[in-house]
């Protein structure tokens, strides 16, 4: 019997790039500096596969995303001309990823799947950023599952494993919610069952891949409200 | 500047003892089986540190509290008569420790508090037992940390200042509250700050230490509403 959901949250619960680009305009007319901000942003969003598996293969420590992102940040920082950022220029920019906005489906469809089943998140994202944007974007979690717990970036096991083990609750019955294929493909090698919604507005114009379920994933639903339908709650 | 309260939850935000009292009686009306649930829950109760001080002391391996409660149950039966309790039965007591009501200004209390603070536990309960305890008392919590999150029992370090790394704030920039005065020391060790609430009635009749503060911590309250109001929140 299905106990827990967890749920990728950049792209499956909110909307980090739309959210970024609004915030990357406010924080240029703030700070009197212009840039393409929604270029800046989509490099930026690029990088942060790339710069997990860094960590995943070993090629760079332990590392948490806020870390990361001021990382690829200042890499990037030279080619928009803002490489004269002050510290807490970038430090805001590197906070704007933990007050990301929901999508319009998200916190109805949270709090209806609440009602049956323990929720949490299970996101690459680290404890802080996660526990800030659910207080931002009223997130019902019943608790909040990240990497930094687990000192590991998803597609490892561990995370999912280690997931299970905190919920108490065999692989089986605890069901990853995503709009990623490959997060799904690996939740369901470590015996989970997988949930597929598709966000085809997640990258933008950038978008190659995850339109459609890429597998026959136990549910395929066109956002948490559907889901929450099909699992009758 | 203080970001994150975190509680020690037995004892200072639930009542766990008239609660399990109250849910022992039930069982036994339920199950046809009488007992002196009072004096049973009571040393029960009283095992609850010498267990973990087995694992924290490394004469265990780690085990999660779940399992503890299992293991001093099980040498508590045949002292009450209670020997031939199945094994769903002992699982519907053990499992009784998730579902604790919550003193009469703990909903309160953290509610306003969280309107200033990122509010979490801080407990040598399990995740998943935190969980369903926080779904059934209703608690407000942002995070929940867990000793099996650190694979250690408070008073043990790697507890607090795994906290406040997950928390990402240096630790005097996180408060412990707790109604007992060997947390507060252990948390005050680690360069927390620290705040006493007395819960005299924790323990019955019991009840030994713990009346009132032992050190000058940083706050002293009656209850989690005057700390609020301390809080100016």
């Amino acid at each position: 019997m299905l106990q827990a959901l967890v749920f990728d949250v950049f792209g499956t619960v909110v909307d980090w790039r739309s959210s970024l680009i609004r915030r990357s305009h406010e924080f240029g007319r703030v700070n009197s500096l212009t840039a393409d901000w929604a270029d800046l942003i989509d490099d930026w969003g690029g990088q942060y596969r790339p710069l997990m598996d860094e960590v995943r293969l070993g090629r760079r420590p332990w590392t948490n995303l806020d870390d990361l992102h001021r990382a690829s940040l200042e890499q990037l920082l030279p080619r928009y001309g803002l490489s004269h950022l002050t510290d807490a220029q970038k430090h805001s920019l590197v906070e704007g990823w933990h007050f990301l906005d929901p999508w319009p489906d998200t916190v109805a469809g949270l709090t209806r799947l609440r009602k049956k089943f323990i929720i949490a998140t299970l996101s690459n994202g680290g404890l802080r950023l996660l526990a800030d944007m659910a207080r931002y974007a009223r997130l019902p979690w019943d608790a909040i599952l990240s990497a930094d717990v687990f000192r590991h970036y998803k597609p490892d096991s561990e995370v999912y494993l280690g997931a299970a083990k905190l919920l108490d609750s065999p692989p089986e019955e605890v069901m990853l919610v995503a709009a990623h294929n490959y997060d799904l493909e690996a939740a369901r090698k470590c015996g989970f069952k997988t949930a597929f919604i598709p966000r085809p507005s997640e990258y933008g114009p950038r978008q190659s891949r995850d339109f459609s379920a890429e597998s026959d994933w136990n549910y395929v639903a066109r956002d948490l409200e559907d889901l929450a339908a099909q699992l009758g709650t």
